[in-house]
């Protein structure tokens, strides 16, 4: 889980569980800058193996597994937080991925993330951008994967709109040349899949608009080098050289003979499909020309990683972005977060809450611990628990966005202790790592009007001791009876809270 | 479910079914103005009925609808549109609330709608406003019923800031004075349990600040008579007033012996616990007086009716105050409008949908489907109607919000048909009411940039044909392959959709 040290590594490393292929980065960071000293890639088709229950199949998972024994050789020795591995839309739609990770964490001794779309679009953007010349106009980039096709709008190094619609080389390929024949119905088909699909966002796209279009992935490389070779263009895609390698796919008939300079055997299967998706891109965008770029997801996950070394943590942003759309009481959350992390070093020790994770958590869950006051008072918790979950947080993972939310769900009245025990030992040092944010929005419940006295705190494995100053609770009535509630709510999840 | 008419009546009712009490007005509308024809009030104490499982009991719901069948023959042949039967917090509260309203409809022959506590807070300021003079600066309106106390700020007839608590003197009477003893320790645990109430809202109110403060509600007004019976001021609620009452019940000691003039006797087991609040409010909000009103709940849901009448409804502000806030594509959402009611038009015979409220919730409907994309893109139709279901929207009640975001929620994608099937022969209408918005949304998914083709429509029970022009839909196949996928989702709710 913890994945943010403070210390810069030596080495650091990024692996990319994609639903096409895995691959694998290594670097060295230098001067702010990552310098790549390995590349691997294997095509594991995740994607392919997703059966009608949405289920990835004993076979596809042995792919993987296998896939990642020869890619941990690498990174088993690593210190944790020096090596991100994220999982994007195969695993993102597989139902059992919780038994993937659980098999896969053993094999690389690393955390598995699985991240959203709008997530893995900004991880590409900003692995792009570090390709190419820092100019300053704004870009598109486009990266078509196996299950799912990013959409960024962009300037400089940072991503303005993101967008991850469900479309993908692997799982276009399946739908439309399953069998490997290529008529010009099936390709009219894929092509119309995807025309529906984009327009969910072509109008947004075109409002922002953009100076240059870029493309990552494999798909976009092999439709490069195909025209290139075909003698159209100077190796960037254009509708002339897609009209001519479409005749060209559509009299050779089959996969099989797709036999054309810059396409590789093995992408031979999943070519068709892919080009379906560039030529509806390139009409639904108006897109006159798009280049590639080698960056993508693997590379933008180092630069994520670095940043996060470098203090330039784009979550600290994204948490800023949230309690500013939702008005949150800034100053009421700087009490709550001070006063959260004194305590946190209080009981750390005797909590076992001393990964720089968990205070990570305690500090996002007090600035946004009353988000949902913006929905409506009643159930308030439950409200930002549910935007917190949804919402495209920028820098988050999916697992991270979820832990969030518990923890704002569990900020006031009843703790779901069986949310918390689904999380096994983990779970039980986030009911005490709420229970240290409870006890911090308490002791400022009267909102700074009042000048609160020092206390000191004692805890052992299930009990929390909290003593005032002396006859101080006795002249506060207010907040004796909201700790004699707070300890009847503990009580409730197994701790004994002692007030005096 | 139909409350909003678009002609004027000779004659309105507001009903407001309690907690403590339940309350019937009879009144004419006069140039904009209502003059008051007819008060009904009788002591039900509904929410003292209700059990530990949170249910009302056949008593309490008996002793209501005795209460209701005597209501009813004054507003029984009223048409439907002129009378609005509110229910509050006991109702909001109870879970069997649904029993209570099914066999009190026929009873009155008119609909019974739950209000939230802000909606209630807004209708309250609404009738509170209109009996003060028309000043200009800020006020404080509260009201403490039985089971909840509702807080407003706001200027001349405008509220801006509404606010409910889960506190009332009948609710409070049944935890601190249940067996009539009144001693100042069960005193002080009423008035903490009230200051811990307060502390959840005090901050917001004191920010806003006001100019007056004044009271609804016969807690308030029973205060103000036994203080100045006393002696203590002129009618207004002062702290001077409210320590020598205070001290006068420790003296009698049981609620058998409030023999106070102000106090009626019925009034009497409750007075201690609502004191009790009322001083908690006074310190709280640092009151000096508070003066008492006799405009409350019913007399703003009278003013409501009138509004609505006389096209000032406040429903369409609140919707355009979402559409603002989650920053809605306003032009999409007035072409998607514009088709939708063009389609009601053609279908509102065959498919029995001629009520003025389904016309509402479409054009409600077209305006805020989009809301939810303002949270993620992924699932957007199901953000969107999270936030207008749990929202505190002013102007609609609980069952509306709930209808409104049922319509968003099957906007795209599957039709939730088990959720549309609970509301029974209405769910029929609104499955059929969803069907044309989603119409209107592929009509223009592609946001304005193609000039569409007037299209035929006709209906039967189970089926809609579509006409486009002919060969239009040859030479628009994405427009072809969007209704294909739409006859799929919609013959899982069993209706056929042919295009041609």
């Amino acid at each position: 889980m913890p994945h943010t040290p403070a210390k810069a590594f030596p080495l650091i490393a990024a692996l990319d569980l994609g639903s096409n292929s895995f691959h694998m980065v290594l670097a060295k960071a230098d001067h702010g800058e990552v310098r790549i000293l390995e590349r691997f890639g294997e095509k594991v088709q995740l994607a392919a193996g997703i059966d009608e229950e949405r289920n990835l199949s004993e076979e596809a998972m042995q792919r993987g597994f296998d896939c990642l024994k020869r890619f941990a050789q690498f990174i088993n020795g690593m210190p944790p937080g020096s090596v991100r591995v994220v999982g994007t839309n195969a695993l993102r739609e597989a139902r059992n991925r919780a038994e993937f990770i659980r098999r896969a964490e053993p094999i690389l001794g690393h955390p598995v993330e699985v991240i959203s779309g709008r997530e893995e679009a900004r991880l590409i953007y900003l692995g792009v951008s570090h390709t190419l010349p820092d100019t300053a106009g704004r870009r598109l980039v486009t990266d078509i994967g196996g299950g799912s096709t990013e959409f960024i709008v962009g300037q400089r190094f940072e991503s303005q709109l993101r967008e991850s619609l469900q479309m993908g080389c692997v799982s276009y390929t399946q739908r439309y040349f399953k069998d490997g024949k290529i008529t010009p119905a099936r390709y009219a088909q894929a092509y119309t899949a995807a025309r529906l699909e984009l327009m969910a966002i072509e109008n947004s796209l075109r409002r922002l608009g953009w100076d240059e279009a870029v493309g990552a992935s494999g798909t976009i490389r092999s439709v490069c080098l195909a025209i290139q070779a075909g003698g159209h263009g100077n190796g960037e895609i254009n509708p002339e050289g897609l009209a001519w390698l479409k005749r060209k796919i559509f009299k050779l008939g089959e996969v099989e003979k797709l036999d054309i300079e810059g396409i590789k055997p093995d992408r031979r299967p999943i070519f068709p499909a892919g080009l379906a998706i560039v030529e509806a891109l390139f009409d639904a965008l108006e897109l006159t020309r798009l280049a590639h770029s080698e960056g993508a997801l693997r590379e933008g996950v180092l630069y994520d990683l670095l940043g996060r070394h470098h203090h330039e943590d784009v979550r600290e942003r994204t948490i800023g972005a949230l309690m500013e759309r939702y008005h949150v009481d800034a100053e009421q959350a700087a009490r709550v977060e001070a006063k959260a992390l004194k305590t946190l070093e209080q009981v750390a020790d005797a909590w076992d809450l001393k990964d720089d994770w968990h205070r990570e958590l305690l500090v996002w869950g007090s600035r946004v611990h009353e988000l949902g006051l913006d929905i409506a008072h009643y159930h308030y918790h439950k409200h930002g628990a549910y935007l917190i979950e949804h919402s495209d947080l920028a820098g988050f993972s999916r697992q991270d966005q979820l832990t969030l939310a518990l923890l704002v769900r569990g900020h006031r009245r009843n703790i779901p202790a069986d949310r918390f025990n689904e999380l096994g030992d983990e779970g039980d040092k986030l009911i005490r790592l709420c229970i240290v944010l409870r006890f911090a929005i308490l002791f400022h419940h009267i909102r700074g009007h009042q000048q609160m006295p020092s206390v000191t705190l004692k805890c052992a494995a299930k009990s929390l001791d909290i003593r005032f100053p002396d006859g101080w609770l006795a002249t506060n009535p207010l907040t004796r009876a909201d700790f004699e509630q707070e300890a009847g709510w503990l009580k409730r999840v197994g701790y004994q809270l002692s007030v005096s």
